[in-house]
């Protein structure tokens, strides 16, 4: 069995129960809906006791359960020819380097974990037509190299 | 001259200044730093008044703050070799399945409009290591087709 | 089940019955041909009380149906390697800046939308053969980035 | 000299002088404002009355004036980063199986030309937000294929 | 049932009765060979009575023989990995701007069509090895673009 | 000097003196002028003679006449998005398959050479159009491997 | 039945049998192991008396002898991801240059055919390691292009 | 100015002063020889003391060595060309796989850093050849989302 | 079967029996866990005695078990979609250069071998966070090409 | 300076002086003709005494002596898009899986070193044609892995 069988029997039982993901996460709960749909899609890790109940939620087999614990091969194919994930793959193409230059003078030389981050979204109503809020948080992480004695960090890379 | 030429010049003469761009955005204002940040790098226009001030704070000529206020062809090189830049392009890659199970499913089909969007981040101090904050939120548009008397709406995409 | 299955599954059964693409516009009706025909082909979502029509008209099973109500990761191959798509194409990669520079100008910076747009297309008779004509609207949305007071809009795009 | 050189020194014209691509046409006229403007670009060739026009506009060099009114290698960079240029690709892309399906079966095998056909835009005002509406029409050339006997149809490609 | 299993299905019966396509086209016969073998390789269309014929031959049943008078989404993968085909490619690749100079320069702006075009072939004896003798023609297209007015050809694209 | 530095010289003459292809191809004669033309675009290799005769006919320098006689680096970008040139590929594309099966039955396994070959292309007046007529051969080369003794031949891969 | 299929099925009876390469080929012989194996992997066509050959030994169908006996579509993915296949894709991109300098001063405009060539490869003791010894040799083509006068070969390509 | 044009420039000097890489680490020390030969490439930042130490040792401008203290665009061109950086890539390709399945096993869902990490290498004589001996290590960053109340973490994901 | 779908076994059992690879890897033995973990997931080849313990560890069949003495074709897709392998490959792709700088001036011309190397990881426990800390060591080897007289070194590649 | 311009300027030097390859590597020696003209074209280091050698040819100055005497960044544009080259890419293409197979048998698990490597052609007199006839050795490197205690071989990756 691979992974994306698994998501294919998960998302034909879903179909079949005319469930909604809003019903799927409140069943599951704990954290958030995304890292949720994205277990289920395939792309994700549920902790084992989240994973429990997924299977029971889907009556899937104990093997299925360990399935559902276990860290998939991520990524989806790229560039995104979806239109509702092509938007957000063109705000990074457009906006990326406005962001690298505003981030790294605030921060310094590093990154913004795309691993230790959260993210959330909403309705945000709007009389000229409804928004999607997004708030995400990510840890930054500054680059850093050690020095030339080995294992002792010289130089931090953040300037003060 | 073309674009990249005219953004070359103005980091050269921000690197001989030693400007920040909060300086250099705090002088033009008016939108938000991304937006001017991303347009002296030759990714967004100014609209006159600003291209004006920048015009006058970098030293520009009059067709040069022309070119300033000329929309550019955007877009940047993909998949980006750029650590910052890569770690947004994964968020979209690993997430974007996800994300669009959970906007479809509460705005219907549709997308996040990339163009009518605001974006804002700021620092989240943390114990931990602090954090980068995004805030941003665009127009959610309703995938649409009319119906089959030319240009008469007839069902929308939204269900009931 | 996999969208790409019902769509051949749908194929079989137009084959089988001899039935031409406008008739199955005509008996489905309610939203313009190209929307019909592009979900029963995996690119659409058909609203319920069309998919239900959908469902009756080919026989499908209540889990086919609501699958056909779903929004499909849209999208195909690119380049087109099939000559009446890539004509198509072909237009936007040889036509394209100029299309760019010339709405730009009349609408201020921003795009024509591929989201709430309509699409018609009919036989033009013509002596030296037939002509496919083709009228399209799309929404023009203007780019729009707000004030670094976040969430208020100061500078629109468009310039007076 | 290149093409992308003539094209750069007629940009650099055209914002010393501030003139619009309205003004720079109904100077030259004769043709589609799409065609003039294509040329200037670089992706299409001016006929001779319309390349002296032009060069008279825009005090190029008789050398240059002859590169106008040269075919250039056409194309552009694909898929357009640019997002406008982009909404159009994205409209091939996902509604390309349909247009195949309803244009095979209104005119036969063949394909609608990119190369005889004309292009229209114009404002569609409207109270939601202005619409850019688009009509275009392309010869419908049918597949043919001769028959064994060399140079002798036999069957044409449309069926009775 | 996909085109490409049809054509799997084909070449399997091809192979138990020990046919060559020479045997074969000449049973189907009315059209060129390349049309027929192209047809049954998945690449053409064969009109009505032509696919009528090669279902008798073959043995389909009427749905494969509507199939084969469909007309298929066109294209091989590129560039071909197999040599034969990669000297016809490596020839456009090498004298294609030699050609397009040619051609424009005796025809003007415009193409040579790929859809309605003859092909033939035949061995021509040679003491120092056989060649493969190829003759086609194909039907030249002139750009165009119409008037202003809309509709109203102005200029044609050829010279006088 | 490179030889795109080359070209782009022998394309300004071209253009200040106003010749077409044909006046410099009757002018340097002897070979074919697909291939005086492809030599003077870069991607052919004129013999010494024809080098002299292109040299003294351009003003080119002894230097300049030596690397009209060298063989350059062949090959231009593909996919080609020229159209005119994009006809050619797509002949290949859709018809390649086809090709392959018919030539293979008809000499045995190899190739026809894109080496060892001559092109030929001429008007050919039409009532509906003026067709691009071509003809061409190329030797047949069979793919040969030898025994397992080095350097006998055993099996000719042309059967019986 | 794909050629494909075969090669699995080829390699399954390899591998239940215990057989080494070295034994079918002393099995099936005639032409170099080289051959016979890139037939059995789908690469190449054995000709009749050894496809009989290679069905007895595996216990192969009619058909599936017939097949073997075919042409197949020639080629595998690239670049190679195996270490051992990438060693040799190594020495042509960094060689490449090199090795077309050589040859074309050697023996004049053209190139070595990889459709006439024989290749051997054995094992040659090294006191410091074992080195892999492999001969090959190709019939060296000559670039030809025809002169004006169709078919009548004027200037041949090497210069004397 | 670029940071490609600045690299340039400073292994101009190298090379005329005939300096080698060690001497120039041994000048500006402090940290790994990895960052300061990556700064000196375009890949790294400096942080200021040592771009100032740089800019005295290549008597550089002002305004060069704040270039040196710039976070630049990083990332070279993929997949690498040169061997000695090929092997590294493979090394990635081929092992890639289990590396993950280990390390996720051993610390749980997460990634090992590629901005906070140390690396090291030196020669290891060996009797049958050196070897080059690479140590390296890097955090580990578990994969975090935070749970349905925006902002508290829940669930770990690293299991117990 | 294919190796693929010997992995896709191996991982079911693995799953069902809930198994760690470190418990596998004990019971295998001889070899480092990364080259066992390798050939299980299809990207190394396991030695006799090996897989003969790894046969009776899974109770694989004695063909399956020959599979894995085999040497598969090595390799996965590139660029590495998930986040965790990614981060190698970006150390690659940012640090390449530098350490091609640096090893090249240390050994001389020539590669870190991918194939006589060793690779071993363990955790390194640390307060701010535990560390992945991987050791290898690979073979220099020098380029070299020999002298005219075939087979004769003349120089070697490393400078005195 | 950049490699590519040092190129430049020797090509510009061997065609002003009229000299063959064969002149030059006489007149610099000691290694084998590849390495000599692969060094002159940017891809291969020239050791020290024949840098020397070739700047006393070419008259270069000490600064670009050096830089012949340096690593390149080896590797050029693949697929290559010149016939002569594409020749010995498609042999890998085409027989790679047939050189695995048969190498892997004879030497066990590796492969061919493409860095201890020597090559040589040399023209073969053949009566159908004259052909070029290359002999090739490298090391065979076999793939080593080391035990679990770290640093001790444990089983060679050759079976007995």
């Amino acid at each position: 069995m691979t992974r994306a069988q698994l998501t294919e029997k998960i998302l034909d039982i879903k179909r079949e129960r005319n469930w909604t993901w809003k019903q799927i996460c409140a069943e599951i709960g704990g954290v958030s809906d995304t890292l949720i749909v994205g277990a289920l899609l395939g792309q994700m890790k549920l902790v084992k006791p989240l994973a429990k109940k997924a299977a029971t939620l889907f009556g899937l087999s104990e093997v299925e359960e360990r399935m559902l614990n276990e860290v998939p091969y991520r990524g989806t194919a790229m560039p995104p020819t979806d239109p509702l994930i092509y938007r957000f793959y063109e705000m990074v193409m457009v906006n990326g380097p406005a962001w690298k230059a505003l981030i790294e003078e605030e921060f310094g030389d590093g990154i913004m974990s795309a691993i230790d981050f959260d993210f959330h979204f909403e309705r945000m109503p709007h009389e000229k037509g409804d928004r999607v809020k997004i708030e995400m948080s990510g840890k930054f992480l500054p680059y850093k190299y050690y020095g030339a004695e080995q294992g002792i960090p010289a130089y931090g890379y953040k300037e003060e």
